[in-house]
């Protein structure tokens, strides 16, 4: 499996996602994160969630005594952002063509018109 | 499954990215869309993958006499653009807060060093 592969993968999932909202506000812990999600799933399940975010590269960790606090890894939703603006660029060229062709039908029509 | 759902799984997949990226470029048919791959997968494999992105929202076709030339799907890309967007802002946020920290860390050492 590729890194965009696992990327995108990793984000077919509403609670990485979820996981990776609350990651915007910043720094959080497992048990941060399992805060939300209290009642309808377990710790464990949610450090499941997160060992698939680390290994998409996605979420980063780092050594803070007992606590292994998890942060968004830049790299990784970089990849992702890029492969994905190559497709938004297209699709804003498709419409400037789209536009062109509209404006030169219009011309045609009221050319004919006269 | 979500619309997000369907459409980050859909693209967890390097032919169905390989297809979109194709379609970057215009219009085209299944058949157009499988030649890059011939040899190596059959026209129904890809139809199976254009079906895909079509659930996903990421694709849309239309009806040219016995043809359905395939074009990308603003709407669906846009809403993982939004999505994606949402994870770069919070990146751009962190890191000038970070900037922040090494700034008045490195102030407060020089403060310390008089």
């Amino acid at each position: 499996m590729t890194t965009l592969d696992a990327a995108f993968s990793a984000l077919a999932d509403p609670t990485r996602r979820a996981i990776l909202h609350r990651l915007t506000r910043g720094e959080a812990t497992v048990m941060e994160l399992a805060e939300p999600f209290a009642g309808t799933m377990t710790q464990p399940a949610i450090s499941q969630h997160l060992k698939v975010l680390e290994e998409a590269g996605l979420v980063v960790s780092r050594v803070e005594g007992a606590k292994r606090p998890r942060r968004l890894s830049k790299d990784g939703i970089d990849a992702m952002d890029q492969w994905l603006a190559m497709l938004r660029k297209a699709l804003e060229a498709n419409y400037d063509r789209l536009d062109k062709v509209l404006a030169e039908m219009e011309s045609t029509k009221k050319g004919s018109r006269k």
